[in-house]
């Protein structure tokens, strides 16, 4: 495929992630636009009031915004997509842990540690508040127990196939996994789940993503960790 | 239709109340079951781990959790469904803003405001904090500006027919309705909107709502405000 293809993401934004492993998956030829969610950007905003990441604008003329309506759109409109497959039943599966992630998981745990961590620093200076930073680490925990739990019941969180689902586990945990955040001796089904999807050609190009002065862990983009 | 269908909802969800409404457009029969977020209740983890509302049973043995899930479930496998039609982009449009109403507006100004209303109230007897309340409603400003200018561009919020988008944001608006929060004279654009969908056979339900000790605004029930 050759199409003028953009998407605006920020590194360390997971819904922005979903959509990278999910275009990569099925080989779309893309650009990534460097946004950072502590600059305002008329430019941006003129493109989606909404002013959240990501937004995909494909050849040109098409902008979609937000992860959700991003991959129902890509799921919708190529000829070789797989990862919202199965019944009405399936398929309601697969959404409602994405949700689990997109919602849940980022707003319990991604978000408190990004915003502490990065955005807070870049915004003002501030520094990270422990007491926000162990909380989020310990919502942490119920979300690993559940994600070993669904990891050892089957090859993929829903069923055999690989899905939205796994891609979108995958970008938060990714995220959590940069800053070295994971005890993953604690969740070994998860461990191999994560080492299963991480090995996948449309994983490479988030492992090699660098945000200055935010260094990944060191296992952060090994394949055997 | 006489299936045993039944939704765990609780009355203040605006995410509950999005699938009230797309059920009834399409006369579900259905039987609500009250939950209250801030009580846990085993038997409901045990079916929504994520312990989140709604969820939808229907015909007894399909189970699917969150509004997302469910909305594009019914959308789905409902022979007259409507709300979710059109072209792909068209789709994508209507996603972006359910997704702007079910996230953005609702971490931003519903969330804030019933838990500062209600749930601290019923959780631990707290009074309610005046600088959340009043950030709360300046971020609603912002989402009435947009809103009104949506409503002033097209018949409903994506073109000409009503959509998921429409009873999205009509139940987040709702809820705020229903603590008298809104100026409805400063739009003038988003009031002949609320008033066209509050008018719906639909939204009946809806209106005739109330949460003990929680008394809804003098014109939260009236279709001519």
């Amino acid at each position: 495929m050759n199409y003028k293809s953009q998407l605006h993401h920020f590194a360390l934004s997971a819904a922005s992630r979903l959509i990278r492993l999910q275009l990569a998956e099925y080989q779309y030829d893309f650009t990534l636009i460097n946004h950072f969610p502590w600059k305002r950007d008329e430019n941006f905003l003129a493109i989606n009031p909404s002013g959240s990441l990501p937004v995909f604008q494909f050849n040109n003329d098409i902008i979609i915004s937000g992860s959700r309506a991003i991959s129902e759109w890509i799921e919708e409109t190529t000829a070789t997509s797989r990862l919202l497959a199965g019944s009405s039943m399936h398929r309601a599966e697969i959404r409602r842990l994405l949700d689990w992630f997109e919602d849940k998981f980022y707003y319990e745990v991604g978000l408190p540690l990004l915003h502490e961590r990065v955005i807070k620093r870049f915004e003002s200076g501030a520094d990270a508040s422990s007491v926000i930073i162990r909380t989020a680490l310990s919502n942490a925990q119920v979300h690993f127990e559940y994600l070993n739990w669904l990891a050892d019941q089957n090859n993929w969180l829903v069923g055999t196939q690989l899905s939205l689902a796994d891609f979108s586990a995958a970008a938060h945990i990714s995220i959590m996994d940069y800053f070295g955040d994971i005890q993953w001796d604690k969740y070994p089904a998860a461990a191999s789940w994560y080492m299963k999807i991480k090995s996948r050609p449309c994983f490479r190009a988030l492992l090699s993503d660098q945000l200055m002065g935010v260094t990944p862990s060191s296992h952060y983009a090994e394949l055997d960790f």
